[in-house]
């Protein structure tokens, strides 16, 4: 049997969000931006990086590892670049000031690069990735994850994270193309969504620390994720790493915190952010219209036996976040009753359905 | 038995090559440039991408399909970018010219991003992502390949190349991290060595056109590339391939010219680079540290069983320049014959030995 699953509507999921920010103090304005790229995630169908972190967000401020009243800012700035500060404020606080910033700075630069430290977990990479879009500009967004799940290869200690990338290219009459992904071939939640659910993961997943593919996700904790493409992906998130973290004199390596697992330690996450500026380069028609051309002949090319489609990066996530718009976002019965406990905790309404 | 190799040095392959360009034309310090790039990438251990290209770098510029004078010039540009127009070019006078470019903007604008296009196949990206290191800046590369191999995922034609992504960073004491890697689990030149050599390929590296694996190296053209992590390696295919093609109105999908089956057509070949001024963003002596101790962290944890080095990517390629600087360049018996061969052809002295 399916699981259960009700639909909630955009502004209910907003109005809850922002009022369980406002009662841990932070800033009403804050609170309603935080809460519209959260709920933003769930429409898009990142189930994963959406409300369903606010329990853990909560905690985090209540612990006191985050800053609820930052003074976000640009601490240092050149024509093609900034870096900002986050003060340790909520990511997505961060990174939309990060990415106004970058977008405002290739009006005139062409291109920017503004990169963020002492931020926190900003839920999806291409929350912030499709941002320019709306500019006529490509959005190209890096992390350190959260937490470190992926060992050097060869290796066994997990000193790298899942550190994503995410690019996102405007079309013409097609939508645009959004690349959001984890530098392993699964991400954790992943994994944990194969535990609830009581299923085993295919090999190639995971590893156990004799070098055994590991595919009992109760067992998650006994290994560790692997790289895309072995030693390859291990390259990609190390660059991804030292590109978001190390550039940005942010965490990375042994000194990223394991967020899920500490509610008081600062994590001093570090973003970057990448808005291109389109017309710097060529006529954006003629941009779109090429954009279009090349969609349009993947879509159509011919397919091996048995595929029924040839599917363009973001066409999942743009398909979901039309029905969801219109019908509102599945949410688990577990997720509504862990968030109404939160309710409770907090004093304020429980999501309205 | 191993296969014979004599050691040539780079003064006498950078000889050489120069002297193989004057001969069909090429401006004599323009020629000295390409080989000095050339024989740097067989000095770094890039075989494929070194002297073992230039019998087919010549047929094409006798084939006019390249522009032996082109007039290498800024076509659009602003603080934090350029568009380069390459006039047709030896890719690799394209890409220094763009490199340095990015370089000297880089030190007034912090990050630079340069485009280019109608250019050609400029060698390893791993030489254009390296020349930031001098000036204390990070080098990122990415280039649409020049013949397309590998299909989208669950489809047959193949609108899409291996286009590489180059990510070079500088440290302190140890040496620098530099990342040089195809979208597919396999570069096409692997394939071809397997193939020259009589051996098989592992399973994962091409699929044939009913979804099987492919193994047998002779039986290439009835497959195609597979991308690391499946539907991830294409997605970051097709982005690095907008961010390098699309976006500098050089070719892509369909457009496409195979250089290696072609003499005579003109390829519009697309690359970025971007130069990224560490002192923009943090103290320089303070970075370099940080990126020793990450070094060390990860080359002295925790190792797989039976696994005896932990290496960062770079590592092998450092130690081959070192020893072949020293030793010069091992190069086998058929291609120091193909080389002899082109001398003839071009009535020029053979590489001495």
């Amino acid at each position: 049997m399916a699981e259960q699953k009700q639909r909630i509507s955009g502004d209910r999921l907003r109005a809850f969000i922002a009022s369980a920010f406002e009662a841990v103090d932070v800033p009403r304005e804050d609170a309603r931006a935080i809460a519209q790229l959260m709920a933003q995630a769930d429409i898009n169908g990142s189930e994963g990086h959406g409300v369903f972190r606010l329990p853990q967000y909560i905690r985090r401020i209540k612990g006191g590892a985050v800053n609820v009243k930052p003074a976000i800012r640009v601490e240092r700035e050149m024509a093609g670049m900034a870096l900002v500060n986050g003060d340790n404020g909520m990511g997505h606080l961060v990174m939309k000031f990060a990415t106004e910033k970058a977008i405002e700075k290739a009006k005139t630069a062409g291109v920017a690069w503004v990169g963020a430290r002492w931020s926190n977990h900003a839920g999806p990479a291409s929350l912030y990735a499709t941002m320019p879009l709306a500019h006529n500009m490509i959005g190209l967004y890096m992390a350190v994850g959260s937490a470190n799940h992926l060992p050097p290869w060869g290796g066994l200690d997990m000193l790298l994270s899942t550190n994503p990338i995410a690019v996102a290219v405007p079309a013409g009459e097609e939508p645009a193309i959004v690349l959001d992904m984890a530098t392993t071939v699964a991400a954790y939640g992943k994994v944990k969504t194969k535990a609830q659910r009581g299923e085993m993961m295919p090999e190639g997943w995971m590893m156990d620390r004799q070098g055994n593919p590991l595919t009992d996700p109760k067992r998650a904790n006994e290994g560790f994720l692997l790289p895309i493409g072995g030693y390859k992906g291990y390259g990609l998130a190390l660059v991804m790493g030292l590109l978001a973290g190390n550039l940005n004199a942010a965490a990375m390596g042994r000194d990223v915190v394991d967020f899920n697992n500490d509610d008081s330690t600062v994590t001093n996450t570090g973003h970057t952010i990448v808005a291109i500026n389109i017309e710097a380069f060529q006529d954006l028609k003629e941009f779109r219209q090429g954009m279009d051309t090349l969609i349009r002949d993947i879509r159509n090319s011919q397919r091996l036996p048995g595929v029924d489609r040839i599917r363009l990066p973001g066409e999942g996530s743009h398909v979901t976040r039309a029905d969801n718009e219109k019908m509102g976002v599945p949410m688990p019965e577990a997720l509504l009753a862990a968030l109404d406990q939160l309710a409770g905790e907090l004093k304020i309404a429980k999501i309205a359905r």
